[in-house]
């Protein structure tokens, strides 16, 4: 045992790098799948083609918009930082970038694929949507381990361990960096596009969804694809690199004498990509309907993750190691290994309790919806506040347990497991806007009904995957960030200490520096959404004035005879959407450097301002994520003939809640995740420059 | 100097029992007055009797449902903690009873003759409606102060100082108790009879107000009392009696060595009943408008306190006091205790500011309202959350600068300061339902437009106040519950220094133990406010149905042929809220005990919950009340016939907002200023039984 041991410490981290090349190899199987699939009539293609360039167009120069801010990160760190961490800052926002950029690109070439499969079978068309989703799941997480292990390698031999680990916080700034413009851009583009067209389209016009008379329909496809497929995809790369590091540094900070302790994480990583990879076969290969098709892919990659955890963390730990002073045995952080993949089911089946139309919560704000508009806010906005109450619960128990198998170690290691089904979870993710498009395309290009039967079905589950995923998101972003709140107290001693000063904070909560704290990072989340809100408004408010002006300069576009000028929509989301990200993405930046800053907060607050935005962000996250996806399924519900259906009074109400919703699920409340963890990276940056 | 030192200490306590009765005589005096008034025709007579009627019979209940438990606790208390500790919490609960209750009954009599007093001139109607809730401010100050003074003096000479402090406790817990369940019964009570009246009423059948023909319509009335006067009173009674409480605590504890440090919270008390009977005479003189006499007087009052205050200090701590060690000036102290003056002002300010229509975030709603329902509600909560940052920024200011002049103690006297206005404040609040009511009570006795424009004016000043008084009371509660917090600390070590263990709590932040807590505290607020939404909803749909019914049963309701069963109305929203009021009012009391009782979680888990619950209640009930005022004002402001006025699609959609703001604002967010409280009195007092 002790000779496989000594192996696998050397051979962890190039095994994973294998792992990962693996992972992305079988990415690009996947697209070659896809892309020889066919893609249906001239319509349909021309269609695809205006969503394809449309999103091509807003990444362009979202891509652009970023960079800008990024050379100047990225100056400011080379300067005033280090040089390791610079680089791994431009690699970090580089791979994150990519893993959104590239599956989105794919997603707008599966979806009309989707809908030409879905004219065969219904399975054909379950398995392309999906392959389609899985490019960006294993793009997330094979780029993601990837460049963690090939920067921390190349700065171990050039610059030492201890830079190297150090400049790591660099890779996941940039990473951060991007998934907060990814999020909130996106987020914004999708909201904006879709409120601004159900406005005036559904309300004013009366249209149904995606009709192409509507000529913020192609902005809304489009957004779907921004919103939920790259901006999701940066957010988890993110959450991915973020543990990973985190753990590393936990590893490495508080267990400095065993040197498998930095190994692990990489390994429990290597080993998820082949079994994200197994899930992905699993739904290639069955024959279930698409829930339980999915849900199969989930459960095989976590079985295949739990058996491989055994032997690999046997081997690794062959006498166990110490923490805090007592010998923890293999068994004890395998176990805090399997907390992780627990805590993804748990989270999920939670999430989708919660917003799925067969339970208890989403049928009640339907039939509150019965007595109009404001009892079916007050109903969802209900249901969100109890949707946090049970992951919060498990939070702490996962959180209690991983402590007890492994001291902070142990949440690292589970926070670690937890991301390492990010393969599979992100593939269930980017499903949905795939399957969202495809039904707009069956829509726009007048396909026969039971064509639109199969992707209205995708479409169900797609929607329900959506909301499901966006709950793991968020707790695995409040348990990452956990960590790196752990590696910020570990940063500031070892700072202090080689400064020769005693570090002598305690962050105790009777200390009112620590309240202060706590009350200034708890306001983040508030203010921060507060913003994303107005943002939404602000941009939907120019959509609903262009498509007024359209329909009102060319009334031929309702009687079908003239066609909308969809690039102008598109046009406008996109300035729209990246003018208004900037100021709520450099709030949570800004905010931090300047407690920094001021002499009279300084350190302390600082630690406060990390927890409390922690703290209030999972609760307000999870709220609004949970009310939106319940108030769109309560929608769905109504919409399939209960209640009164279609053009009841009720669905009046429930279009409203679903509204309401749209920027609570799609811009604000996921926007929280990246925006927790990009607080405590800058904080962990700024240790030296400020204090 | 030194002898009137001497004086002060001893006389300091019986001094500010004479101030207190001073207080409750002019109570007595305003309610002659009120009583004198006439009270208008026979019509007029015959409503405001309907709605006496009915809040009389509220209350009634309300008190036997307390009652049942209020023994049970009281029992509980005697046998398992300590007799003076049980004999106070009869009294807390007696007295904060008797505060609402009394304040409640010349507020339903002084409603009618507001709208009488209205028939004359504005200045004798405003003048009629603020003496009638000055009963109610005088009456909140001057029970509190008279109730604690009394037990803390009997007590001390009975059982010692140390279990004469100690027993406070017991005190407090009564009037938290009281306050939970007047604030959520009262709430849930208003809201539902509103919301009820208005979804049938205005949605369903186009009635105005106040509609006589509305069978909920004296509900609704007998609600704006018994939610926004009794339920208010109860509260801010209990917040005055437990700052008051947790300043002595932390005097005794912290600075055994100076009995004028335990002294001083009594005397601050004492001044600024003075100081509100200035301002309540300044009132009665000027001739100014509403509300520049209003706020004239809540200047007075701040005044004449922060000059009193300058001598009291001087005299009580001629040398300064010892606080960690560190002497303070008497200088510090005062401006300690100015602090608190200046936070009522400034968090009075800011609430106005994000709640009147004169300004940008009530006109954003309304504006946004122009484009639908879901753009209002998304309008209304993005206020909401923005309202959070300013109020927070200043808590957090007046922690750092309180604690700087005189430690925890500081902070203790900066709260007990801000509490001392009460009296004014609350007067200003109770004025809000007496001016609703005599807009009522003149609606229905179809008086002519003049009187009814003058009972307008005041309703709209009155909704202001409510608004602003709401905010006092939110900030005002977060730091009394801080200043609890810091004595469960020191109860905690006083506890195990008694049984001879160390105690070694550091409550840091590192400690997975607090941050669990900090989750399970932050949860509390957010399912507690979940729960009363639910309990409105139920109850709004109960008098749904039943006005329905009526209206189907007796269809000569609508031709004003025949009169509707008020009785009915306020019979079942009576019972309903009675009864939903229970859950969320029992939830957080279990979930203390919970966290007590269970082993691996104990006193630290314990103390992060109390921190979490403080933490994410005050942003909730910050932007929950704002969000909801904010709504309330835009409805009105499109009513003063902006963007298309009454009747247009802004309108329908600014009716929405204020209709979801309804639980918001008066039943859900205000619950959450006792319900932060009461979980720390609970957490203090288990200390000896769990722990």
């Amino acid at each position: 045992m002790a000779f496989f041991a000594l192996n696998l410490v050397d051979s962890g981290v190039p095994l994973s790098m294998v792992c990962a090349v693996i992972g992305l190899i079988f990415a690009l199987l996947l697209i070659a799948i896809v892309i020889r699939a066919p893609a249906g009539n001239e319509r349909m293609r021309q269609i695809a083609g205006a969503v394809q360039e449309g999103a091509k167009a807003y990444l362009n120069r979202q891509v652009i918009t970023i960079s800008v801010i990024a050379i100047i990160i990225f100056i400011l760190l080379f300067v005033f930082k280090d040089h390791p961490t610079a680089v791994g800052f431009i690699i970090g926002a580089f791979c994150s970038l990519s893993a959104g950029f590239i599956g989105m690109r794919v997603a707008v070439v599966a979806n009309v694929r989707t809908t030409q499969a879905a004219t065969k079978s219904l399975t054909q068309a379950l398995r392309m949507a999906f392959n389609g989703g899985a490019v960006t799941g294993l793009l997330v997480v094979g780029l993601a381990l990837l460049a963690v292990s090939i920067f921390y390698t190349l700065a171990n031999t050039m610059v030492g361990h201890d830079m190297a680990v150090r400049s790591l916080v660099g890779l996941a700034l940039g990473a951060s960096l991007i998934s907060v413009f990814a999020r909130l851009g996106g987020g914004i583009y999708t909201k904006a596009a879709d409120v601004g067209a159900d406005l005036v389209g559904k309300i004013e016009q009366g249209f149904e969804e995606d009709d192409p008379r509507n000529p913020a329909t192609i902005a809304d496809n489009v957004g779907d694809n921004v919103g939920d497929c790259a901006g999701m995809a940066a957010d988890v790369f993110e959450t991915y690199a973020v543990s990973l590091i985190g753990a590393i540094l936990v590893g490495a900070l508080t267990l400095s004498g065993s040197a498998a302790a930095v190994i692990y994480p990489f390994v429990l990583g290597g080993i998820s990509v082949l079994g994200a990879i197994c899930g992905v076969l699993f739904v290639n290969l069955t024959k279930a309907k698409p829930a339980t098709a999915l849900m199969g892919g989930v459960l095989t990659s976590a079985i295949i993750s739990a058996i491989l955890f055994w032997p690999a963390t046997h081997v690794l730990f062959p006498e166990g190691v110490t923490i805090a002073g007592m010998v923890r045995t293999p068994t004890q952080l395998y176990l805090a290994s399997l907390i992780g993949l627990v805590m993804t089911a748990v989270v999920v089946a939670i999430t989708n309790y919660y917003t799925s139309m067969r339970y208890a919560p989403v049928q009640k704000i339907a039939r509150a919806s019965e007595t109009g508009h404001a009892t079916n806010i007050i109903a969802g906005l209900a249901v969100g506040q109890h949707a946090t109450a049970l992951p919060v619960g498990f939070i702490g128990i996962a959180i209690l347990l991983s402590f007890h198998f492994a001291g902070l170690y142990g949440i690292a290691i589970a926070v670690m497991s937890m991301l390492s089904m990010a393969g599979i979870i992100i593939s269930l993710d980017s499903f949905g806007p795939i399957t969202d498009n495809a039904g707009g395309v069956a829509v726009m290009s007048h396909l026969p009904k039971e064509v639109r039967a199969v992707t209205d079905q995708l479409d169900a589950v797609g929607n329900t995957m959506k909301a499901v995923t966006k709950g793991y998101a968020i707790a695995s972003a409040g348990l990452a960030a956990l960590v790196l709140f752990g590696s910020y107290v570990e940063e500031l001693k070892a700072h202090f200490a080689g400064k020769g000063q005693a570090f002598d904070f305690q962050f105790s909560l009777t200390e009112p520096k620590v309240i202060i704290g706590l009350f200034l990072g708890g306001l983040l989340p508030f203010i921060f959404t507060a913003f994303s809100m107005d943002a939404v408004g602000k941009a939907a408010g120019a959509v609903v004035r262009e498509v007024r002006r359209q329909l009102q300069a060319q009334p031929g576009i309702l009687t079908g005879k003239d066609t909308p000028e969809y690039g102008t929509c598109v046009d406008i989301v996109t300035k729209a959407a990246l003018r208004e990200m900037i100021v709520p993405a450099l709030l949570p930046i800004v905010f931090v450097v300047a407690v920094a800053v001021i002499k009279q907060l300084g350190p302390i607050v600082l630690g406060g301002l990390l927890v409390g935005t922690i703290v209030t962000g999972l609760f307000v996250a999870i709220a609004m994520t949970s009310s939106g996806g319940a108030w769109d399924n309560a929608k769905k519900f109504i919409e399939e003939g209960n209640l009164g259906g279609k053009g009841s009074f009720a669905h009046q109400a429930a279009v409203t809640g679903d509204t309401v919703g749209d920027p609570y699920k799609d811009t604000a409340g996921p926007a929280i995740n990246p925006m927790i963890k990009v607080v405590n990276i800058v904080a962990i940056l700024i240790i030296p420059i400020f204090f």
